[in-house]
């Protein structure tokens, strides 16, 4: 009960190198105990707000107090630093998306194996709400058999104007959200096999990298996500669109706001259909209310400091990591996967 | 100025037959003659309005003061209906889908050469004006150039409990809503190729037949096209969303309601991330208002009787027909390979 704290460095102090400080100052038994960045902005803003900034990586990785290392660069960095900090006897927890390739994650998979060091991924959309609350509503069946689902972020600020339009520092949708939107799909579908993908990518701002992409995942049971990031969008479609047998969920925002609809059991003896200036339709006629239940949505509350409190107990061999190795691999071939189908105008078969 | 009516026989009485009627009624220069149906209910109905009923196929088609027949029958029968009239010396106005094959439509295109009679489909969503509104948009370039369109009817019936859940009846959606979707689309593409289709079906309420369906479409220019139907969806996604590079244009329902939003041309210094349970983002944060404009969409009305006047003037060889065979056969062939794609899950070329 004495235990010391665990002692984080930061490799890489940009905007999410800091939210990563903000988070841990507020997680018991864990703290910052430096940064080191190459911009001299970011080592005076570490000063600015107390923290220690190192001269050096190797200054870093050889502060024995250190025991994990936070991998927050550009993400053509993250192979190199995460190798280098394990080979130094640091576990390390690397920013999203992991790195640009397989191939590239498969040596750092290595290393983990090799040092014996901890090596996972800040996979910290898991603890979305919104992502929770629509995997809630499939685990407990809430709408029958669920057939499709429909993943989307949806902004108009094009992508950001820094090392994210380069291709090679890791730039593009796939890679920014579409990591995190491409793991959450494939925890929700569990153990069933992704067979089958078909994308597009658009260029709308960028031509060196993708700056949104659709992809089209077909599940071994039937089961179709549409997963779809899009940064010329100023009208936004809802962030989640879930279709059962039974009914249909919707979460419109980052919010939270949304309802599931479902069949009421009652059917209407005489549909009214709708009359446009040119046709007229049954089929499409919007139900009468009392053929169908609205219900709230059946939110989940998170806390994403659960992400690095199970960090602390993995390198204590006390928990299983929580974002696996496997699974962060399986993303990574799926977006190579995207890449592929999205140049050939493709299918691409998966598993 | 003493011409006489355009005389038009109805084969196939019902929803469909009667929305004619009436539309008929209020177009000068047509005139409904009778009606012929196998349903003994539909022969009362139509004494009921007091409208003529011929005994048989045959007397309505030798009734020299018809010029025009009107076949609404089930789709699998428009075909031989279609060319007994025209051989009859008939000209023949089908309703849609006009058949179930593209050999099926290459038989009754014959028919209309060897005859010389006008063989047209009533492709009356072409007149719908949300499709009017935003085929304006595109027209007019309001978006910048457009880089995706999705097309989408949504409803919570399943399918129509008649003929409409057979297969060799043509049933299914594909045939009944596609055909007006994908038709929308070929007109508003104009003369761009279509050349690739990514398609899924789904079997929700029916196994016989497609009870709904998305259709991934790339055209030569890159402009990506997503046309969807479904029938157990209990919330609707917006009838139509257009993306063009400098701005979104969105029609939620029927009632046309929508809007455009655009860039301003003004940018925010400062972009408020967006922070969720467990993470922040610039790219998806919504923009501050003074860096948007709305606009009201450009509804265009439209008049359905346009397509009768069109009918009329062409017998009159006076206009072109505003439905042409090619245009017809064209969206016939694509949904054949709609239904190769979803059954092969395989990207199908087209042109």
């Amino acid at each position: 009960m004495d235990k010391q704290n665990f002692m984080l460095g930061i490799v890489g102090f940009g905007g999410m190198g800091n939210w990563h400080r903000e988070l841990i100052d507020s997680i018991d038994g864990l703290e910052v105990a430096g940064i080191y960045d190459i911009k001299e902005s970011r080592v005076d803003y570490a000063k600015e707000v107390g923290v220690k900034a190192y001269e050096s990586l190797e200054a870093l990785l050889s502060d024995e107090r250190i025991d994990i290392v936070l991998v927050s660069t550009p993400n053509d960095l993250h192979n190199p630093i995460a190798i280098k900090a394990m080979k130094a006897g640091k576990n390390v927890v690397s920013e999203k998306p992991v790195t640009l390739s397989s191939k590239d994650l498969q040596e750092m998979i290595d290393a983990s194996k090799e040092t014996g060091k901890l090596f996972t991924v800040h996979q910290n959309r898991r603890w979305d709400e919104d992502f929770l609350t629509m995997k809630k509503i499939y685990d407990e069946n809430l709408l029958g058999d669920v057939y499709r689902i429909e993943s989307r972020v949806h902004g108009s600020r094009g992508i950001p104007g820094d090392w994210r339009q380069e291709k090679e520092h890791g730039g593009g949708m796939v890679l920014d959200w579409g990591v995190h939107l491409l793991d959450q799909i494939l925890l929700m579908m569990g153990d069933k096999k992704l067979k089958t993908i078909y994308a597009t990518e658009t260029h709308i701002t960028n031509q060196l990298v993708d700056d949104g992409f659709t992809a089209e995942l077909r599940f071994e049971n039937g089961t179709e996500v549409l997963v779809e990031v899009g940064t010329s969008n100023f009208i936004n479609l809802p962030r989640w669109y879930m279709l059962g047998v039974n009914g249909t969920a919707v979460i419109e925002d980052w919010n939270l706001k949304g309802e599931i609809v479902s069949a009421a059991g009652k059917d209407e003896a005489d549909v009214v259909p709708v009359r446009t200036a040119a046709g007229l339709t049954k089929t499409m006629a919007p139900r009468r209310e009392d053929t169908i239940k609205k219900q709230e949505l059946p939110v989940v509350k998170s806390d994403i400091r659960d992400f690095y409190r199970n960090v602390m107990q993995v390198i204590e061999k006390k928990e299983e990591p929580k974002v696996k190795l496997p699974e962060v691999m399986r993303v990574m071939k799926l977006m190579e996967a995207i890449f592929e189908s999205a140049k050939e105008h493709k299918v691409v078969e998966f598993e």
